[in-house]
């Protein structure tokens, strides 16, 4: 390829790009590449060029000036184009009319501009008028045209142009834009000519090169537009690498009734299964569909309407799954019957079409399992991971008549919370911590900052493909479109539906998953596993070197866990065991304690909570590892906060009450109160300062574990010392709980499977690693903990604080609480793991922090070698499947 | 040497060890070194034999049981001994009497026991009393061995012979003991006899050689006693060591008044004079002198008194100090006029006096400047450095008539503090942060935890070299003893003197400089240099390669940091400038601000204060670079806290009276309230958050330089941003920076001098020294955060709380926070150099923590090859100092 070259019709760049996809996708954009690779599987494609988009970043230096020679270059391939089709731009008899759109390297639906129908002025509406035989059609091009390049390019805002539509519609009592007839389209155009003068001290355009020129200097503009810009960044598009634009000869799907346009998937992209799916308009333009303004048939009632179109397109869909092994979205027009592509990409889809698909393509042998295995974003299987409404709430909500309407299923999940009608408002709330259901007509992309935050999104317009539908499945968040039944009064904020008025606030729930819209909150409960997900997630597991266990504290942790996959719990935190209502006062009382044998005495109450807690989980878990933390947080977590103590001391005072009990509550808190909570009493500090605690919890641990050998139950126990910064804490420690676990199992004549380890969770436990494995057979990264004291970030004042800044200045590209920071945190962890291992070769090192459940991170910890990884129940299929993914990366690497 | 010999004789040893005093001290400790070492000179020792350490240590694993055949040994030493005298251990007309004294590898004066006069018995008595022609002296010395050997190796408690003496002594109106007659003398010893009886059930041992066995093993036993340990413990002296055994000749203080017993100094202790300094009794033995029983004479007196003896030791001294080229601390005893050595060891000195013996020694050549150097222990220059009182204060009290009485100036500095008469309420009181000064009319071994804690001691009995004096002295802290005009009531709790009562708890003042005590507080002021110490840090700073900053936030400390020698400020802290009264308002009413322009306006304000800050410290440290670390605290820390402002509105709300006010205050401490405040909005952070106050403080650091610029004044800036974690904070802030900089000396028209830098205070600071070195022209470790952040230790909490049991139980070794942690935040810092240097070669490196003033850490320092270490004002000399003790370590291992 000559880098040079500014321009590349469609047909001669997969050559000149010798099919290197990846080059051709940079050069040309996503869009471009698709329609070039189109063309090379001999789909029909109306013929076209792509300016590159390093024209754009150019463009973008330059002060905003085309590159010279590039209209010239362009001018000479448009030439190629109209002496194929034997139409010539700007010509009276017989002009080509030209699409203008963007098209980046990334996908970016929406975000920018595109004007269609472009070459129409007062002299070229007669030729094509001629040439079609179709005035009405000719004048509704031209009406838009004008409309969007009007709008696009001139800069004059939408709602000018709808007034005068609206008011011309009204006047001749036209339901749709196709109900307009030929008169009023001409008045139309008139005015909308009057609007063009007015708000540009200008005529509109008539020179076509000129309005070519323009066209594509507003896309590359529309590049830098706020909202492109706001997409890019959440979804972590570099800002330099500009936007192709394709120019590309317009056919019409607004030619009548033997016309149409529609956009399609290979494979239903809700459920993944292989069935067409998509929806279409009859005499329309493409931007009628995606716009959500008229609401589309869906593709199956294609084949009533045009038979022969319809089978054009089925034909066309096994070409492309074969030619690209996935599923695809596609654009296309039928004019006067017959069938031309305008786009194509990789569907988007939910994680469940996802998986689904990755594990049909394999099965049909047309993608390997390891493909079928790096198909799937792990990440995305949060989405399919969403909870859904438990059906017995559900149905008794129904039944109670609290069912308001019924809408399209967009994306599926289940969500509650407080009508908002506003996405400023919506963004407002959710920083609050509100829970808010965002409820539109519907949306443009103005206004994803309000979907991003909101638990999910409801639109009384669109259809299945607009803009809530699309962004919201995207997002993994519920969304029900086109919920027509719903009148939407903005200025009163009210919602109203078959009798009901809701008003702001007032709560919602939708189920995403079917469509159904209801009053008031309903209980949720998490998903399931499909068929498709335990198949993948069992060819990830033949895959994968990391073994994944899961953080659980409960019994019902514990068997989610399992239904997960989960080979052991690797993180059984023991004090919210103590947070239970009847055990709390117990606590309390242990800490407001002043000797040791008080605190013992109140223990033994303690002692049966806790050993039933370990019976429970080890039934569960049994033959499997259960790795046991030991109480970790400060002891004032048990008590009222100081200023809350302080101000109820304050008031039975101010009313002469008796706080004599208050205030010995008082003085325990302040003497326990902690400048530093994070880095204070806490952890192993605990069980060095009062043993008896510690002691207490491995009695209970070995009484448990004896009483179900007893029982032919067999319990592998980890115990987890917390926050060890120095070799003697874990010697001291472990050397006082291996005398009670002795003793214990001593008493019940019982031998149980045990190992002491410790978390690695402070920088000084992964300096002092070598020194540390003398005395642990097992190492946990506690990234949480371990991310606070390498960056110095208190979570709990961080992340709500400085923190959002230092990611939207990017001075930090990850929140590290999120992805685990490799080059400080993860240097810690490479020293803590050679040291650790040289010291002692079987030991077993893993993470239990959140970052165990990140796909990210998940590789980091398999690059590093570590023996497993630890997460919440939930994110267990997502390790699995990202450690398997880790794998294949590096074999692929190591090729 | 035969490692299997238990017992040496002092006159065979030196040849036996081949004069290897370093294991010659291992082996016969302390005592029994010195004791050869003298033989081996040629001074006057009474012959004896030393028992090792190791004995000690088998006896200790042997439960209490002496090794087989020692006492065979022993016995076949004494043979020589008793030949070479012509007396016998035991012999009823010749008989030879001994001393059994412990004698450890490291000093620890009066922790052990010792029991003299060992060998009487009623039979015994009869011969010494002929072979002396003194029954006097020989009942004398009955009384002493029975009264000693009950007390010590038959445990009866003092207070019960004391009870009988004290008894006998009123009946016959003796002043004193050397009053009581021969009679007196016979009913004391039989009562004594009595006691033994009813104490222990038996008969007092008559056997001699039994009487030396049990001797032996009290002394043994003596090494685990509760004070002995405790010592150990303060004096970081191993437990595993023991206590050597010497077993030598008699000789008799007490024989009559051409008698007498002493302790000397071969040059003062206190001042380093080059003049004999000690005190002494006639007629006495030694423990007489050294347990304050009787106040001793000066030693110039023994001219007077006994003037051939006199000379005799002034001889000594010479061959002493020649011998050992170092000052000697020696026990003697003067018998019937001749001159007996019976101790010698190194002098315990004041730091003023270690220094001007050092430099004496030096200059009159007996030593090198190097070995001058290594003779000064850096952390003694602490107790040099005390705090004097200010002359006019103390003047004005004198004045004023509150000085009460003047005692022995035992140990210098200034302190006042409540007066508090019982040790364990000296400690209870201290630990609440209370100043106290611990009176008591003589200290005891058992005393010493209430004199750690103390501001100062002051005690009514006892000498210079009485336990108080010693004991104070070693800890650098002031001490009057002897003070013998204070009544003290310890049961009515007052001290009195002429005609003043005080209580416990007023406050008094005492000055260990002059022995003056003054009723209430007087105002006391920093120490000055001394001409001996000016000449050693010279010589120092020949050798050191560190150089040595100082940390100093106002023109004071400056000027005083100037004095001390500092080549510059390495930490001048922004946030006390703004603690002042006229300024903390404006400072507050910023942080109330709500809007950057708000916050903008009220900066100004705040603009000419700093700037006249910079220009003092400027112009006093001009040619010098200065470090200016820009606001680091929390912005809360200017703020009341939360706890105290509810409380406030609270009470207000209570009262029903107006708290608008206060409640906005409340709001603003609520909203900027962390759970961690060490780990949240503080350092570089809030320069990011709020870049406005940076620029301020830049802004007022520049015009202060160019305005100086102007007068000639030439500045070295180095700006230092802290609480860096990430490369791109660094970049981010020194760009807004460096801009204000540029454009305050554009408006100046002036180029000033300076340098952008960072505290590496974050361990992923440390860790990412390189990308961070980018941008740094300097690195400051910031040790005291480095470690919080590193072993999660809050040092608020940490220190008064789990950190003591923590060291308690040698967890760890040493506070952390005191002395660097080489192992973990050590490495940490490697790390840093290495990868600092690596990506700038020129980086220059520093540590501004308080560690930089702590011996142990600059040395660590000095090998990490670090430029420069900053410290307090105070510890400059300490630095300076330690940081030639350094490389004289490294050239030492090196060679």
């Amino acid at each position: 390829m000559n880098t040079n070259q500014k321009v590349y019709l469609f047909s001669e760049a997969f050559t000149m790009f010798a099919g290197n996809d990846l080059l051709m996708r940079e050069y040309l954009g996503g869009k471009g590449t698709g329609l070039v690779q189109m063309v090379n599987a001999g789909l029909n494609v109306p013929p076209g060029l792509t300016i590159t988009t390093k024209v754009c970043t150019e463009y973008e230096s330059n002060k905003n000036k085309l590159p010279p020679g590039l209209l010239e270059e362009i001018f000479n391939k448009l030439f190629v184009i109209e002496k194929g089709l034997g139409k010539k731009l700007g010509d009276k008899t017989n002009p080509l009319l030209v699409s203008v759109r963007s098209g980046a390297k990334f996908s970016m639906p929406g975000m920018m501009d595109t004007v269609l129908n472009l070459g129409l002025n007062d002299e070229t509406i007669a030729g094509l008028s001629k040439a079609t035989s179709n005035e009405r059609f000719t004048l509704d091009s031209y009406r838009r045209f004008i409309q969007m390049f009007g709008n696009v390019v001139l800069e004059i805002s939408k709602e000018n142009f709808e007034k005068i539509l609206d008011n011309f519609k009204e006047k001749v009592k036209a339901k749709s834009d196709a109900d307009l007839d030929i008169n009023t389209l001409k008045d139309i155009i008139t005015e909308f000519k009057v609007l063009v003068q007015e708000k540009t001290k200008n005529e509109f355009p008539t020179d076509v090169k000129k309005q070519l020129e323009l066209a594509i200097e507003a896309v590359f503009k529309s590049w830098n537009n706020p909202r492109a810009k706001y997409y890019r960044k959440i979804n972590k598009i570099p800002d330099n690498i500009g936007t192709a634009v394709n120019i590309q000869a317009m056919v019409f799907g607004n030619m009548g009734n033997d016309s149409g346009t529609g956009v399609a998937f290979t494979r239903n992209p809700s459920t993944g299964e292989n069935e067409l799916f998509g929806e279409y308009l009859l005499n329309a333009q493409g931007e009628d569909v995606v716009s959500g303004v008229r609401t589309p048939n869906k593709i199956t009632k294609l084949k009533e309407d045009l038979p022969n179109a319809y089978k054009q397109l089925a034909e066309c869909i096994n070409k492309l799954e074969s030619y690209y092994k996935d599923t695809q979205d596609i654009e296309f027009t039928v004019e006067k019957g017959r069938l031309w592509l305008l786009q194509t990409r990789s569907a988007k889809r939910t994680s469940q079409a996802a998986i689904k698909i990755a594990v049909d393509l394999a099965e049909s042998k047309l993608i390997t399992k390891e493909e079928a295995i790096t198909r799937v974003d792990p990440v995305t299987l949060n989405q399919f991971l969403l909870k859904s409404f438990n059906p017995i709430a559900k149905e008794r909500a129904q039944r109670e008549g609290k069912l308001l309407a019924i809408g399209l299923n967009a994306s599926p999940g289940a969500a509650s919370g407080k009508i908002v009608f506003d996405p400023d408002e919506s963004e407002k709330l959710c920083s609050t911590g509100e829970k808010v259901i965002l409820v539109r007509v519907e949306t443009c992309p103005d206004d994803i900052h309000g979907m991003v935050p909101a638990q999910g999104v409801l639109t009384s317009r669109g259809g299945m493909t607009s803009h809530a539908a699309v962004v919201a499945r995207g997002m993994g968040k519920p969304c029900i479109a086109g919920c027509e039944t719903l009148k939407i009064d903005l200025e009163k904020e009210t919602v109203s539906t078959n009798g009901h008025i809701l008003k702001k606030g007032d709560l919602i729930s939708i189920d995403g998953s079917t469509g159904q819209v209801f009053m008031g909150s309903i209980e949720a409960q998490e998903p399931k596993m499909t068929r498709e997900l335990k198949i993948l997630l069992d060819w990830a597991d033949t895959i994968r070197k990391l073994d994944v266990r899961a953080n659980a504290d409960t019994p019902n942790d514990a068997k989610t866990a399992l239904e997960f996959g989960a080979c052991g719990i690797g993180l059984c935190r023991t004090e919210h065991m103590f947070m239970q209502q009847e055990r709390l006062p117990w606590i309390q009382k242990m800490i407001m304690s002043n000797t040791t044998s008080e605190r013992e005495e109140t223990l033994k109450h303690l002692l049966p909570f806790q050993k039933q807690d370990f019976k429970d989980i080890f039934t569960i878990m049994q033959d499997k590892p259960v790795t046991i933390r030991l109480l970790d947080p400060p002891l004032h977590e048990f008590l009222p906060k100081l200023d809350e103590m302080v101000a109820i001391v304050s008031d039975l005072k101010c009313k002469k009450k008796d706080s004599s009990k208050e205030e010995s509550v008082l003085t325990k808190v302040r003497q326990l109160h902690e400048v530093n909570p994070m880095m204070g009493l806490r952890g192993c500090r605990l069980g060095i300062s009062y043993p008896e605690i510690n002691k207490m919890q491995v009695q209970a641990i070995f009484e448990a574990a004896c009483e179900l050998k007893k029982e032919n139950v067999n319990v592998l126990i980890e115990i987890m010392i917390p926050l060890i910064v120095e070799a003697k804490e874990l010697k001291t420690v472990k050397e006082q709980l291996e005398s009670t676990a002795k003793n214990t199992m001593q008493k019940y004549g019982e031998q149980v499977n045990y190992k002491f380890g410790t978390m690695i969770e402070v920088p000084r436990a992964a300096l002092t690693a070598y020194e540390i494995a003398e005395h642990a057979e097992f190492f946990s990264f506690g990234t949480n903990d371990l991310t606070q004291m390498t960056f110095a970030f208190s979570r709990d004042d961080a992340e709500g604080g400085f923190l959002l800044k230092y990611l939207q200045d990017k001075i930090l590209n990850d929140n590290p609480f999120e992805i685990l920071d490799e080059t400080g945190v993860g240097r810690l962890m490479k020293l803590a793991v050679e040291d650790g291992r040289r010291q002692r070769k079987d030991l077993k090192i893993g993470i239990c922090g959140e970052h165990g459940g990140e796909p990210r991170s998940i590789s980091f910890a398999n690059s590093l070698g570590l023996n497993y990884i630890s997460c919440s129940p939930y994110r267990i299929p997502i390790a699995r499947l990202a450690a398997a993914q880790a794998c294949l990366k590096t074999q692929e690497r190591d090729k």
